[in-house]
């Protein structure tokens, strides 16, 4: 079974002292705009600082200030971009960032990251960058061309696990795995002691996890098929100090890591990345927007020879 | 400049005691079939064993008993395979092999490896496999599963190299460049003495090669420029010898190997590749059809953090 787990992501900032995304928005407007991207909300947990929301394709996190979504599967973000303009206005609009990672099927996507910064740019100005190669492993970036200067002390993180271990895809494609077995496999517990969780189970398999605790949250996605295996880690807590713990549990073939802000990026891939992961792509720019965006590939180099993957060619291959 | 340089790839054998495909059909013929595929015959070579067409997209070679046909671009080789098997029948084909590489851009592709072997599947019966990981190199192969059985020494190569240097990317397309510029920069002549040659300089830039010896062919095409390079050698020459050669004059950041047929594969492996290249996939099978195929990919290890690349948002990024 194939699915796509590369999310698309978007953040939106608007001017905070007219309005609360959090507090003066009902939940109708949320489900509308998660609508727009052929995602649902399933369900959601709040804080005095966030709401966020369970989609069923990935998440939706509501700040008083801002909004950040994640959607994976063949929805289209973009759609749900658009909608937030459209209501709020461009003028509203301190900033957009939004971004799409390589995917495993790009050809069944319904668009492609040109035809989506085509659709925001007929609204709002901005510039685009491609962060690692065209024939590899990357992360697509646009932010809106303005006089907004971001925070330093606004720093996140993704950790994209590709690939994982045979024995980590066996234990997450189990049969009526509960949430909680999955949490203790991810050692949820110890990575996030204190927080608030709202996780889900998909059928046949796949887990999506929201977690906040006042102003930090942390979001994973598990699509935990072999050969299309993929987990995502987003989160404002530092992934890269978590790194050698969730590589540990998912042992991936392959992994990015990306993070926005981050001053201590390369020092800290030095010091906490495993030795047997190779880099295969290092990137670094500092936005217009003030944002430090740091992107690293790192491969498990391998010396033996494997069996090729059999494609059952009367089965549904359209993302081959 | 996007192009497509990653070449689908057919070989069909046929019985060439009731027909010889090199004497008994005109060129006529060989003009509709490519044209089947939206590419066109720019010129040919032939000697007593093989004729050798250069294509506005890659190459057609035509023995007696068998054709190899490459298109890269958006040509869908798949429709020249079709009309093949419409002009011959099912009966006459001893063995059909079909492949396709990872693209660049295979969202702008019009169809997929899977749609394309539904479509030969309707006239005969394969199997197919994945060499190397979905999310990284890999290269589908389909073959026919019916009684035939491969000569051993009907052994051949493919070093497809990615991302070249940014010197021989320069080199490459710089305006007005000549075939001999690009035969000498290439060491065509070392590397081939005494091969007939054919080859082509594209506008504004981009190579082509046809070569034929006796009973030994290579084919070279060069997608050269930057970001989306891609130089592809298939030959029946053993390229793994050649491979420190074309590695020092390309020093792409990735390569594949692939070949069929070749036994001592790993052990030319650890006898020929640089050192400074790290294996990050290998996959070994023997096809029921008796192929031994071998795929090989390597990255250059990356220390530094590079730039990333500037999107046109205004641009042609269909392809993105």
């Amino acid at each position: 079974m194939f699915f796509e787990g590369s999310e698309k992501k978007a953040e939106i900032l608007i001017d905070g002292e007219q309005l609360s995304l959090l507090n003066d928005i009902d939940d109708e407007f949320w489900s509308a705009l998660v609508n727009r991207s052929q995602a649902q909300i399933l369900s959601s947990i709040e804080n005095e600082y966030c709401k966020a929301f369970l989609l069923s394709e990935s998440s939706l996190f509501v700040w008083s200030d801002r909004i950040l979504i994640l959607t994976c599967g063949e929805t289209q973000l973009v759609k749900a971009v658009e909608f937030f303009i459209q209501k709020f206005g461009t003028k509203a609009i301190k900033q957009l960032t939004y971004q799409r990672k390589n995917e495993y099927f790009s050809n069944a996507q319904p668009s492609c990251f040109g035809d989506d910064i085509k659709l925001i740019n007929q609204y709002l100005p901005g510039k685009a960058y491609r962060f690692g190669e065209m024939d590899s492993h990357h992360n697509y970036v646009f932010h809106l061309d303005n006089d907004f200067t971001a925070d330093t002390d606004d720093i996140t993180y993704e950790l994209l696990a590709y690939q994982i271990s045979e024995q980590a895809s066996k234990h997450l494609t189990q049969p009526n795995l509960s949430a909680e077995e999955i949490r203790q496999f991810l050692c949820i517990d110890s990575i996030l002691p204190g927080f608030i969780l709202d996780d889900f189970v998909f059928s046949p398999y796949g887990y999506s996890l929201n977690a906040i605790n006042e102003q930090q949250y942390l979001t994973i996605h598990v699509t935990p098929q072999m050969d299309s295996s993929y987990i995502s880690f987003e989160s404002n807590v530092d992934l890269l100090s978590l790194a050698p713990k969730l590589l540990e549990i998912l042992a991936p073939k392959s992994f990015d890591l990306m993070s926005f802000n981050e001053q201590a990026f390369e020092q800290k891939l030095a010091a906490l990345i495993p030795i047997q992961y190779v880099s295969k792509s290092r990137v670094c720019k500092k936005l217009d927007n003030g944002y430090l965006v740091n992107f690293a590939n790192y491969i498990l180099p391998q010396t033996t020879f494997a069996e090729p993957i059999m494609i059952d060619i009367s089965g549904e291959n359209h993302a081959l």
